[in-house]
């Protein structure tokens, strides 16, 4: 199903023939290598053990001063589903996936906290601590992917939770102090789904040593033509610099997330 | 050297012995369950080909419209890491460490494509384009974090970059439009250090089912037990509720934090 420049992982994920092999790898790393976003699930279920291990995994990743500001919703109602989906943009494997889980940047539990106590967090009030509860979420998230796909499950992650903050805020009961920084549809993938293993920019271009160093134009032209290959065999269009172009352009390319600084701050993460 | 309530991985990250096992698990999970912070470092370097493993499972982890809004650089040289580590909150470790990881939030590379093009990209002055930087570094680096340990690494994660933004980004030649989210400190553990598998909040706290429900104070008190427990083992005093209030009190508790949302504008990251 997937075509891959060579068999090897990594030269898969650069689609880079030149990287045969890494000599410093693991198993784990082999794993992390063939993630794909998954969009096409079959009809089993995730278990409860199976959510159990995928939270627990996300319970292990680092977060700031132990501060753990971030939740997760666990969504398997199919209504339920039905309704974020539509408020995702519309993204229909949502409905299909058996679980969708939304990361949550929680500021709440601190100031409930400091309510119980008398007192006040006012540091949660800051831009600072928006970004506390994104990278903690951020963090719990991605463990919880490379566990899920540990297990045989396959993700993808949903930004456009991002689109309608306030309504799916309503829709899970978040408390002020709280939203929902992307979701993550989990399921068994569908082996028949057309999709492969996306390459990534050349290391070149992402890793500086010591000090920043732009990036090259020819080492951009070739990552656009490595991704035009892998986007043609699924018969799509578009170089990579194009498509962030236009993803980027302004408002109305972001489906409403220009306005995510003042529906944050309606949401109670003032971020000052 | 590190004390556990029973030898399962999964008792011991929760601190509680009724968990004694998941029964879904995986070679993945149990490592990530093992996670821990690391602070010392033997003489060992962490050598290139180790570096190329770790962010190729960086590049792997998802990111936003494959946008790829982040960068890394890779530190070894040890005056700038003294100086890093001065900037960072004065932490010793970051010398010892032979290599630190400055995770980049990075939308210099897309505005680098705009002005080549003769466009410009305006999604990226707003608040959701600061945070789909601050994302994917995040996701890539707990990629990274969980393929240093695969290799028999240690890593910490240095929150303490974001203390001082503008002299940070300065140290490491960052262009306008990109700031350092947050760093990490790897290298081959010293085995003698005193710390192990610090206990989370429960999964009732942090899981929740189609809708949030704050958390029990049975549930608080019980984890500031846990966590009581975990610390006086390591001679350190205090509960988690007290900790995370002291930590968020305000300004005063912030280290410099309380400026980041000016700072982050001075650095091209207007966040509006």
């Amino acid at each position: 199903m997937t075509e891959t420049a060579t068999d090897s992982a990594v030269a898969a994920r650069y689609r880079d023939p030149a990287l045969a092999s890494l000599s410093a790898t693991s198993s784990v790393i082999e794993q992390q290598l063939r993630h794909r976003s998954v969009r096409a699930f079959l009809g089993d279920p995730v278990t409860d053990d199976q959510l159990t291990a995928i939270v627990a995994a996300a319970s292990s990743a680092p977060t700031s001063s132990n501060l753990q500001t971030w939740s997760v919703v666990a969504v398997r109602d199919v209504d339920r589903k039905a309704r974020l989906a539509r408020l995702a943009g519309g993204q229909a494997f949502i409905e299909a996936a058996p679980l969708f889980l939304l990361w949550v940047a929680d500021l709440s539990r601190a100031r409930g906290l400091a309510a119980a106590a008398g007192t006040r967090v006012e540091a949660t009030d800051y831009l600072e601590s928006t970004l506390l509860g994104v990278i903690d979420a951020a963090l719990a998230a991605q463990n919880a992917i490379v566990a899920a796909e540990s297990l045989g499950l396959g993700t993808v992650c949903v930004g456009g939770a991002r689109n309608h903050p306030e309504e799916i805020a309503a829709e899970v009961g978040l408390p002020s102090g709280a939203f929902v920084v992307f979701g993550l549809a989990v399921g068994v993938p569908d082996p028949a789904e057309p999709a492969g293993v996306k390459p990534r920019l050349p290391q070149s271009v992402v890793l500086h040593h010591e000090t920043y160093s732009p990036p090259s134009g020819e080492d951009l032209a070739a990552y656009d033509e490595r991704l035009s290959g892998y986007n043609a065999t699924y018969g799509l269009g578009g170089g990579w610099r194009e498509r962030v172009l236009a993803r980027l352009v302004g408002p109305a390319s972001m489906a409403g997330r220009h306005r995510l600084r003042a529906q944050l701050e309606r949401l109670g993460l003032i971020s000052r």
